[in-house]
């Protein structure tokens, strides 16, 4: 399985995948499941992908290579967020042809993608593109979409994060939400890729890998356990009336 | 979908059910999968259940005229909390042998039930029964079982609880279960039948209808919703290196 996290907010975009990829509990591997795309100072681009892994590289390096090969059109030259995401629904419906030859096979080697970025002069925008190839777009109401392992890491969010929400904030409550799931699920995994862009930067960002040993993360895992515990603690006792 | 859960602590057993059931986001209704079963100063036994609701209250009905019509064994008799379990089970493949010819059916109408309880001079038991009707039962290190929409409410579980929680705790995060599963999956759906008993007491507890207007419930999910939104912010902002 997989989890991947994305969200829209006024001060900039959040980007997060685990790297956890597994064919049954005895073939399980490491692959990163987000992709950075864009021109520095003209467009900036993430794609983050869950399902099988033949498809999703397959989508993937189809993208890589229309930009290399000048393909028209590309991510690099499309006109908006919204023909890049009609891209890759188109691309990822072309893998899915050439692989299945009925509804239940293209089930099987189906996946999900997240697409979020911003183009110069235009607004930031984040998609969630379903394997028939069309796709959702975030708004102010729905700031953030999940992919994969999603439901053990939704309530935090559902809880804790508007659009309003500043930047290192939510990016705090997506890494509780990872941590959910990683504690929860064996099927979502360490390291993690994180990737923040700040709005109307139009920079491209490194991007961070966080490892089991990560420092900050560690803290965070333990701090958050604490305030759980202590906040159960802390909460009205029941009612006896739940004891009766 | 359903979501219930039961837990077997040093203190006592601790059982909440939600009451929704639908068959299509049109066909909404309210059923109590909680059901008491035992004998004052005796036996206490509690009977939850998920899935199929034709199949659990058929096997639920079964259970109860067997102890009305003195058909031996039945719940009241059983010489042990696993043959309770036993029983459920054999109950349970009756039914679904009944209504299904092929294992495709058979997984349609499927269900599983959660029992706990105590026999005079025994132990308390916890068992998860599965629609094969064969079962597992609790253990020190896993001190609960969770049947029905299980991933949203089973962070907070898997980090705050043990066999050594003090059982008005193990409730109020039993409770934050619950309000968190019912705040991301419409599927869920208050009232709330909530049981608890007291380790050795062989009482049979009136329990506890939790509706949405219950001033306690009320209390601690906004307490709650503040204690996370406190910790979000409280807890150390990430350093620099994520935001490269």
């Amino acid at each position: 399985m997989t989890y991947c996290v994305a969200l829209l907010l006024k001060e900039g975009l959040v980007f997060i995948s685990d790297t956890r990829t597994n064919a049954g509990v005895d073939h399980i591997s490491s692959f990163t499941k987000l992709f950075r795309f864009g021109i520095e100072g003209e467009r900036f681009m993430v794609v983050q992908t869950a399902g099988n892994l033949a498809t999703t590289q397959s989508v993937v390096t189809r993208l890589q290579h229309q930009i290399a090969a000048q393909i028209e059109p590309n991510l690099n030259t499309v006109g908006s967020m919204f023909e890049a995401a009609e891209l890759i629904g188109a691309s990822l419906r072309r893998v899915l042809k050439n692989v299945s030859e009925s509804p239940e096979q293209e089930a099987m080697y189906g996946c999900s993608i997240l697409l979020g970025g911003q183009i110069a002069g235009q607004e930031m925008e984040l998609y969630n593109i379903y394997p028939q190839g069309n796709f959702i777009r975030a708004t102010l109401d729905t700031p953030y979409f999940q992919i994969g392992e999603i439901k053990y890491g939704k309530p935090i969010m559902d809880r804790a994060l508007s659009y309003y929400t500043p930047l290192d904030q939510a990016l705090r409550c997506s890494l509780i939400s990872f941590d959910s799931t990683i504690r929860s699920n064996v099927s979502v995994g360490m390291p993690l890729d994180v990737m923040v862009y700040p709005a109307n930067s139009l920079k491209l960002p490194k991007g961070k890998r966080v490892t089991e040993n990560d420092a900050y993360f560690q803290e965070i895992r333990k701090e958050w356990s604490d305030i759980l515990k202590q906040g159960l603690q802390n909460i009205a006792p029941p009612t006896t009336d739940y004891f009766d």
